[in-house]
């Protein structure tokens, strides 16, 4: 007779609970902590990593127990996926062998921007996929990363981040979809669909609260309202729970308001799970449960570190054993944390784990491919055709005011700035060039990322196309100025390719612990800017960053502007398609960009006290507001019509020009008087439409009296009577039509079942 | 048989219940509203402020009905203090026979820095008191202030301001006492007791949270969790109200996580009132219960701003009845507002009139010494000596590396700067030639006020002094540069002068409505300085401002920083003493100063993850952290005595130096691990000591308990057991002494009448 965990005719609970009835303290909190490993180029059996684990260990000692995590394999060094997987696979059969179940670890990795590994697609950030205001493509880009993390043996994907921007000072603002709730929990909830259907477990981080850390600087507390906190930064969450299934969690290392996240039981315990309904597993972020200790000292030793994050709800730590090993088995056998706690969590990571089939006998390590060097392709031409759909679709086009761009096929272009010419200007501080390979120095990018001069040449090969670096990306050093002047001085025209280098820890200008103390351009690059500009020749500023700058000191003076967001290593064609023509620009900002470098923090949804007014000298009123983008094509918006009173409201939308273009439909909400303040408007819907010349959609929205809910003065999420208006705009300002509408009855309570969409269909339309 | 309410024989609550019940609803109404009027300089009678008001209506048609408050008869244009308190009584006479019952209105005025009144003493600004750490001498000043303030008629001063700062930003920071609670709650309750003292209404505002708005932004939302609100925001407004008895509480302009605090019960009463058991009267910010429907538009009208606000506990509309006035009596005659709450706030402010004599028959309203211009002095000589020592003892010595400070006095000196020869370089915004001149040109100051340049000549007679102003405050021309590089190269020193020109809404650097989009001296100052350093020549850079400015630039590079906040009237003198070297310097920090511009908000009150760690790149340390200052003449702490495990600590210290001058000593407290995030450390007690050299005192702190309390996981405040650490200390990071401490026992609630202080007890010590 089958063991009943074994027996997958049985109940996934019903083998958990004998599996764990079975466990011994030691093999029960084994599941519940990861070890940092590491496979080597060479494909050798992986090994703990000592660096990034600050600590050495005996994996063959350690594993006896068992194993809960292994964390990512190909995340520190540049191997081969092919002898990558098969190594991980090997490290699953020692783990298996050595512990008395035979369970193997769940094996995790990033995939912020593309799977964080060598060879693998580097697509664009996060903030560039918010630019596309595209679900559709989202989540046909995480399938794709979901397939390939399948593909060498990862079950789980530490991704996305539905942080919303509060900040834009902010390091990981890049890592972010943008600086609206909506925008980020459809984006984002888009992305987990995507790679939990490839049989990936998504990891919604960071929660919550992350992004709005005071001062912008990486880690620092958080100051929030609970109604800031439940409007704004809860719910993608939600959503991506809800609609997108994610079934895992990453705990922040943040507090809010003086209670950290990982000792909240309110936030990990009480809304995910009792009123939202969560079943998955709450991992820890890296090390941070010990931060209960050392970081937030609301625990005087790593045993009650561990208590209080049991107790609260994280059931993962990762990617560490410093206080869920040792240090819980010694405090549960002391009765000082109540082995129920552990029991909790280890059920949940069990069922996980036998969800994911891995408490099934014929469960095996080896994936199919992996069979030698160069076997797995991690960077197919499908991923690398959808690399470059995405960088197309999320280009803005800010200005263009003389119609310089596109930009003519024959013309003299000087292109001029630290970010035209390097390849690693088109990422993100997750894709793996700009994450493992500083420390690898010579080893090869593993994927080809043309830059933004490789790509013009190739695209204008009729141009005359000169080239000078002009200054560093950070730095006050003005040396290459002269020569960059001389270029455009020479030139019909200067593409200014301007931006961030992203990076870790303070080695960039923008990603993680990299936060800006103003929205400066970096280093010498607003000068060169300057430079540029008083050689009389027309400039095209082109930004390739990880968050918006203050562009307000060149307002006028620029022959155009254009945004991108780190656009991944398809971004090169993809920018110089825009500059060309061959591709006519249609993102939208999912972030502000501000006039001004100072004055921070400011996002638009403001209630009527945060916009511009009489009573400070600081006018935040943004340069490019949110949801803002040009086309090279014309788009008519006609035929507005009102579902009578019902909150529906339809439009028809032409491409009036000569080339094909896509426009994006926005829908705001205005609520004129509210019990508790409400921002001026806020993104309730939204369509993007492809339209070819002359062609045309009709898109209509049906309002829901919930999209319209609110925390109100009790702390509970409420529909209010009242007067409403909806906005129908091509950006939160520029707004094309308005509805009124007026909610009768009481005020009524909304629950997590509420309504979270308008219903949106699009037809095309008859000419 | 006298009218019950005109007879002093009875309870005032019976006097008020008798008075109510004779008022129709108008002239109930009429009791909640201001109206700002103005004299005129040539002593004519008051008349409605049209420009102020924004609305024009007939005084004598208005008055029939009573009215509460007269707004500022002295605060809008020149006038002769007894010509003033003339053309006051005139108004209080008309008002008295107006209406029914011959009452007369409160009339209130501006004291932010003494009384806003032409030829009126200004005062440091409170940010200045706070570096003094010495509240009794702001309690002698507040006295003064409230003598002059009953000289004129007035009974009520919209002071003191207990804002926290939270933003160094803000352009009000000027106006608070500093960045800690502690230190803002000690200095304002002294203010408070002075003024109330002399018989006026001290007002405490702004209540709560004003300080916090994002971004700096003026009128800003504010963001802040509950734990923030009640353990930095709320406890000097507690602290003033147990101890220093304030009569009156303003309510804010803002809004906390979208809850307007004009709209908010549970800060306006039941805190306030139920909890804290304060029966005055809550007045509104200027035109603040009309922002519930135009800035807050949490009312759709004037009638609901009204009802809002009076459900919530704002008995006063100020300076205005546009809320108060039609359209309350209208609504409540319709039955949307009930006359219950009209009523209760009715009662407060009639009996305040009660306690203040108005509803004596015998009241009246002229003032003895009004019989004539210039026979009221509102600049007496002590109060001059006053603003004297009051700017002497703010003057912080930030660095003096070479001992170049005090100055020879046969040296030759280049007084360089924009704030150098500008008497309103001494002076806040809420100072009447800064606050009201600016729109008489041409009227004299009223007072004198020696400029830094003045003050030197008179204080070094036999230097050679030479003077260039270099540059604007403000603008980038740099024009003066030249001269004030010659001056600098020709002399043996170079005192930089710089700061802030204090203004209202955008027309100043520092001050209401001026603020900062980040910590850079404003204008072409910073290449002012940097000009003036490369000259060679020694440079002490003297900074006049309203808030602390970023130096880390020149770290290094000063033979000296002295930092005065807006000394006020007497700020040239007392600044040249220090610069001489009659005066030791004695001020310490208020605020921390930053080392660079941006990164902001930042203060000393950070939890461990807000202090520097390897997650951000950007480091917040301070340049000169909070509570810090230099003196001409050193101190020894000797002594440290513990008093056996209860929390007592004792030190001597005794002036070693040649120079009399004050030591101050400060006590913070530590608490390594609580349930919630707590500060790395806050000031929990400071003693000024004044020592001639050679003498020395003892300071003994006994801790209580209580003063550890904060507010825990269930939003009440807690002492929690466990171990704390008592840091004795220069500063808030000079700790010359610490004390391990244990509490035992339970987790216990402190309520309203917990313990605030340590005792403090100081000696003269024995040689």
């Amino acid at each position: 007779m089958t063991t009943p965990w074994r027996d997958p005719a049985l109940s996934a609970a019903a083998r958990v609970e004998d599996l764990l009835s079975r466990m011994t303290l030691e093999e029960k909190t084994a599941q519940l902590y990861g070890v940092w490993v590491k496979a080597d180029s060479n494909g050798e059996d992986i090994a703990p990593d000592e660096e990034e684990m600050r600590e050495a260990f005996d994996f063959d000692e350690l594993i006896t127990r068992g194993l809960g995590q292994l964390t990512r394999t190909f995340g520190t060094a540049p191997v081969d996926p092919a002898l990558g997987a098969r190594a991980l696979a090997r490290a699953q059969r020692r783990i298996m062998a050595a512990n008395r179940f035979g369970i193997p670890a769940i094996a995790h990795e990033e995939c912020l921007a593309g799977f964080t590994a060598w060879r693998a697609t580097a697509y664009p950030v996060p903030l560039a996929w918010g630019a596309t205001y595209d679900p559709a493509l989202v989540e046909e880009m995480a399938r794709h990363i979901g397939r390939d993390l399948a593909s060498v043996g990862i079950h789980q994907g530490l991704s996305p981040v539905l942080d919303v921007v509060r900040d834009p000072r902010w390091g990981r603002v890049e890592e972010t979809i943008g600086e609206d709730p909506y925008l980020v929990g459809t984006v984002g909830t888009a992305y987990v669909r995507g790679l939990e259907s490839a049989g990936i477990v998504a990891t919604l981080k960071h929660f919550a609260g992350y992004a709005a850390s005071v001062g912008a600087r990486n880690h620092a507390p958080v100051r929030a309202g609970v109604r800031e906190f439940a409007d704004v930064t809860l719910p993608p969450f939600e959503m991506a729970l809800r609609e997108g299934g994610a079934r895992s969690v990453m705990a922040a290392y943040t507090e809010t308001d003086g209670v950290p996240v990982s000792a909240d039981p309110h936030l990990l315990t009480e809304l995910l799970r009792d009123d939202w309904g969560f079943t998955g597993t709450v991992v820890s972020d890296y090390f941070g449960v010990g931060f209960l200790e050392t970081n937030h000292r609301v625990a005087g030793d790593r045993a009650q570190a561990a208590h209080a994050a049991l107790a609260a709800g994280v059931d993962v730590e990762l990617p560490t054993l410093r206080c869920y090993g040792e240090p819980l088995v010694e405090a549960v056998r002391a009765g000082a944390i109540p082995e129920a706690l552990v029991d909790r969590a280890v059920r949940r990571v069990l069922s996980q784990k036998c969800e994911l089939g891995l408490l099934d006998e014929d469960w095996a390590p080896e994936v199919a491919s992996a069979t030698g060097p160069g076997r797995i392709d991690l960077d197919s031409p499908a991923n690398r055709a959808l690399a470059r759909r995405l960088a197309e679709e999320s280009i803005v086009l800010l200005d263009n005011p003389d119609a310089v761009l596109p930009l003519a096929p024959d013309i003299r272009i000087a292109v001029v700035g630290p970010r035209a010419d390097d390849p690693l200007a088109m990422l993100g501080c997750y894709s793996f060039p700009s994450h493992v390979l500083p420390a690898h120095p010579g080893t090869p990018l593993g994927i080809e990322i043309p830059t933004v001069l490789d790509s013009l040449r190739t695209e204008l090969p009729d141009a005359k196309i000169t080239y000078a670096a002009g200054s560093d990306v950070d730095g006050d050093d003005t040396g290459g100025f002269p020569e960059a002047v001389a270029r455009a001085s020479e030139a019909d025209v200067c593409v200014a390719v301007l931006g961030d280098r992203a990076g870790l820890f303070g080695r960039g200008t923008s990603g993680e612990g990299c936060d800006a103390e103003d929205l400066r351009l970096p280093g010498a690059q607003a000068e060169l800017l300057d430079a540029l500009i008083a050689t009389g020749t027309p400039v095209v500023a082109l930004l390739l960053t990880g968050r918006p700058y203050a562009l307000g000191r060149w307002h006028g003076q620029l022959a155009g502007v254009v945004q991108a967001f780190f656009p991944g290593e398809e971004g090169g064609p993809a920018v110089a398609g825009v500059l060309s023509g061959r591709v006519s620009p249609s993102g939208r900002l999912p972030v502000s960009v501000p006039s001004r470098p100072g004055g921070q923090p400011w996002t638009y949804l403001q209630p009527p006290l945060g916009l511009v007014g009489a009573a400070s000298n600081l006018d935040p009123t943004p340069l490019y507001p949110f949801g803002y983008g040009r086309s090279y094509t014309t788009f008519a918006w006609t035929d507005f019509e009102d579902g009578g009173g019902e909150g529906e409201v339809s439009v028809t939308v032409r491409n009036t020009g000569e080339r094909a273009g896509a426009e994006v439909v926005q829908l705001y909400l205005h609520d004129p008087v509210a019990s508790v303040t409400r921002p001026d408007v806020r993104l309730i819907a939204y369509q993007r439409l492809e339209l070819e010349p002359g062609a045309a959609s009709r898109v209509t929205f049906r309002f829901h009296p919930d999209v319209s809910s609110f925390t109100g003065r009790t702390g509970r999420r409420v529909v209010e009577p009242g007067a409403l208006e909806l906005r129908l705009g091509a950006s939160s300002v520029d707004v094309r039509h308005r509805v009124q509408l007026t909610l009768t009855g009481p005020v009524r309570e909304v629950g997590p079942d509420r309504r979270l969409h308008c219903e949106t269909t699009v037809r095309v339309a008859e000419r």
